[in-house]
């Protein structure tokens, strides 16, 4: 393993290391990190393009998401993170056009919705880790490298009268920022609306007094201060720890080894978690394992064990094998979600972290991971169907599967050929269900499940800790259906092949409408809101026709337009 | 004017009148209206399609916005409206789908946007002028047949062992439901999800006990006891007065007279609301005028005027306008807003309707009209540019219409020219900008405008009743830009010509994202977030394509899917 996130094969590997990068370095002072971009233009993903002036692809990205991450599992004494880049006058250029123009729409969706939420994992650093982020814009930033610094906390800009922010992609492509741009703008740096919509109509963009009056940056700073001034910027938020976020400790790190990761044509497989991939019937079976043994003893043990832990080691697989399959298998449309073990260990698991996220910095990030990556299965543009049988561990972090999932069926009984001696299969709620692992929309899964009747949240919520076999949990409404043995193959392979049946498109509007009842927050806007106007704008003619902007761009030649509005 | 929605040449009115309707009709009865959905087969707006099993078009639901609308002005006393049908067995088929399979994008599109609105204004009045709605569904109801129940505050299901309601686009069309299905199913009715999504994936439908216990409807009723139930349910609903609604008056309603209305292919032209058509820049150039008299000394005389009254007026016109410009001027992409008249008039109709609105039934409903008006504003997707001349009286009511731009000029000082005697435009904020007008995300604009910043909020309302020139305006943050004369013609003209040069497309999505800052609600949902994806859908080849399954549905051929989840 190079550690460099080329595809292998055809397929695109999530898995890199810094010693592999090669658009990023990350530079360690106590408890100031930089991560510095220094794109190298002819390392792209894939070949066809440059990626000229610190412009990004998903490889890019890649790296940047791994070091956000080893960053807080890592390097937990870290308390402000610069972000700035390598080049001389140009911070980033964004989203790499070429790339973006010859890109299929399902890549470009895709590739969208993965830098976002890098973003929000930045944001979730910041908040949850006191981790906090600053753009240091030593040059130019526009459209996505904007979008980046937008992520962070603190943007600040040299004064070098050429160095601007801007968002290009209306004027000069025809598309919105993809990246959670305008959604930022206005909901979280508050720029008035007026002069949002000028500014993203200014393919040059905005510096100097006036970025910082609009609020698109926080500070301007001359040249001639500048080195010095991002620095003392990084320890100041450095010395203000986060509220509520657990004590900073140096040196306490824990390593995130390579996954051992099997894959070919028609298996993943990590130690916890394996897929069968179906592709007669464009189905993704997952298995997700509890634990082999209960938890250690006390918190000392989790940093022992560190990535081996069971809950970090599960989540860990679960999300590589999230963003492998989106990435490389969109036609698997069907993800049928079970799992297998002990319920009571995995209660055990979540007890024990439940008990010391509060306090300890590594119990707190596991349980964030774990929510960072069930909130990456609420965005994935798949049916996901929970199989609930005998053998089985839906309890606790693990029933938020279930939840997750567009429906779930629980088997009543058992498979009286199979193992009609077996334990009928239970579901059972667990604290890890009550809070710790809230949805974009800020709420739990149950509550957005029972969103609007109390008093059957709180029916479900009151059997906490209650193994719930088919006919109590359907009651409770914490499964949609609980055939028999008699019926259950029937209605599962009828829910399967219905599936595989209808338009993938239609579905996942479907799906990315269901799945957020109730509040919105940033997050739910730019993946439910933005990105579904963004979606449809790139399949327009207007956008990605032969005379569209986002194929002319770069030609000479200027975009066509069907003028008529819709 | 026959009354029929019939298009004029090639254009669609929106002007019709019960006298006229060709496919509902309306009974009264004391306190309780009933509104008989009974489409004519052979009278859709356009030729192509046969509007069987009460399926509709534009031009049905032309008559339905039309009958609700007067219901609140002319039948004040109603309290309750029974929706039902006049077709043995069936309620209402949804949507024509050989209308949408033949219509163009933009058609379609607007077409949701309409019957979205006519919804919204159902609910409006269920919650603002008492008048509850009851769906009453003697036969299935499929598509949106289901979601204009979904609009009423209660679902009634004849109990016939036949008769189910059903969301069928997806699986037969490859499409969502198009007037808000999805979220009202989750947010309003709180279906359960999974539960919800099951719902839409079966193009039966669901009847009897079952839909009752999902909560798809309220209450399901035997064929023997259905007629008098559904008097019984209405008698009820019309004795509760919702809270806060003005009390009920019988036989006190004013007329909605025609409108004087001329239009050609360069002008649209009425009493108080005028507009210069520009095809060679893609341009509408609006005026409105504010009152030609002060306001009648009480609350008698707005009665008195009834139609005639100025904001009633002037709102039904831009009312009109807006459909109008909609509808059949697509290649329009610019609105530009201008008012011309005597600022303190404005003020002085406001604050009569204000002082009333909460005691006096006809005040209260001309600014909920009013309300809805400014939110169809806030929902057309075209750019909105306010420009503030001298002669111009942007205050209060009016002020709304440069608060809904996505940009505004104010000139500074006086055109040198033209006019170096007059008084140079002032804006004034007033009563009418700080509550009564909110936005569909439940703020007022201007609270919108200064989300996250109560500082600036706090200073703008402040300065209420003071008329404010360019330069203070520009300071408080009211308007985008305040030119001189010197560079008025230049900024004004740079602004319009690259609105014009950019996509469409982007530009509508950008302008969706603007508008709706900060909190969410069921009604921006709807608009931002349900109909971004089924635009999206909609453009798709799954759905749009030769072998799409909106273009395949009643071939006899099964659409072919490109498989790839995007």
């Amino acid at each position: 393993m190079t550690g460099s996130a080329a595809a292998t094969g055809d397929r695109v590997s999530f898995q890199v290391h810094p010693s592999g990068y090669r658009h990023w370095r990350i530079a360690l002072d106590g408890p100031v990190a930089t991560l510095v971009m220094d794109v190298a233009e002819d390392a792209g993903l894939v070949p066809g393009y440059e990626l000229k002036l610190n412009s990004y692809d998903l490889g890019v990205d890649i790296e940047l998401h791994d070091a956000v991450q080893r960053l807080r599992f890592e390097h937990p004494e870290v308390r402000a993170v610069i972000v700035t880049s390598g080049k001389d006058k140009v911070f980033c250029a964004g989203a790499n056009i070429r790339m973006l123009a010859s890109a299929s729409h399902p890549w470009k969706v895709n590739f969208c919705k993965f830098t976002n939420e890098t973003r929000n994992a930045m944001e979730d650093a910041a908040e949850h880790s006191g981790q906090a982020y600053l753009a240091a814009l030593n040059g130019s930033a526009s459209g996505g490298g904007y979008e980046l610094a937008l992520a962070c906390g603190h943007i600040m800009l040299i004064d070098d009268r050429s160095a601007t922010v801007s968002l290009p992609e209306l004027p000069l492509l025809g598309v919105l920022p993809g990246t959670g741009g305008l959604t930022r703008v206005t909901d979280k740096r508050h720029v008035r609306r007026d002069l949002a919509d000028y500014f993203a109509t200014k393919s040059e963009g905005i510096g100097g007094r006036k970025a910082a009056a609009w609020r698109l940056v926080d500070e301007v700073v001359p040249r001639a201060a500048w080195a010095e001034t991002v620095q003392q910027r990084a320890r100041d938020l450095a010395g203000r720890a986060a509220p509520g976020s657990p004590p900073a400790v140096a040196g306490t790190g824990i390593e995130l080894t390579p996954l051992a990761k099997t894959r070919d044509d028609d298996h993943i497989g990590y130690q916890y978690v394996t897929a069968a991939l179906d592709r007669a019937r464009g189905v993704a079976e997952i298995t997700v394992a509890g634990p082999d043994a209960g938890p250690p003893a006390g918190i000392a043990g989790v940093h022992e064990q560190g990535a081996r832990f069971w809950t970090l080691a599960v989540t860990r697989e679960l999300d590589d094998l999230i963003l492998d399959l989106r990435t490389n298998e969109p036609e698997l449309g069907t993800w049928l979600l079970r799992t297998s073990g002990d319920p009571s260990r995995v209660l055990g698991y979540d007890e024990l972290l439940a008990g010391h996220a509060g306090q300890d910095w590594l119990a707190g990030e596991i349980v964030h991971y774990l929510k960072r990556t069930l909130k990456r299965l609420d965005v994935t543009s798949r049916s996901l169907i929970a199989l609930i049988e005998p053998g089985s561990c839906f309890a606790g972090s693990l029933l938020e599967l279930a939840l997750a999932a567009d429906r779930s069926y629980q088997l009543a009984g058992v498979f009286e050929d199979a193992g009609p001696g077996a334990e009928p299969a239970a579901i059972t709620v667990g604290t890890m269900n009550l809070g710790p692992l809230p949805m974009g929309n800020g709420l739990t899964r149950l509550a957005t499940r029972f969103l609007g009747d109390q008093d059957a949240l709180a029916a479900a919520e009151k059997r906490a800790g209650e193994p719930l076999p088919a006919a109590g949990a359907g009651e409770l409404g914490l499964v949609t259906f609980a055939p028999d043995d008699l019926d259950w193959d029937e209605e599962v392979r009828i829910a399967i092949e219905e599936r595989a049946s209808f338009s993938p498109d239609a579905l996942t509007g479907m799906e990315a409408n269901y799945r957020f009842a109730g509040p919105e927050t940033l997050e739910t806007k730019i993946f439910g809101r933005l990105t579904a106007w963004q979606n449809w704008i790139f399949t327009r003619p207007n956008a990605s026709g032969d005379e569209g902007a986002l194929r002319r761009d770069g030609t000479g030649q200027r975009a066509r337009f069907d003028r008529k509005r819709a």
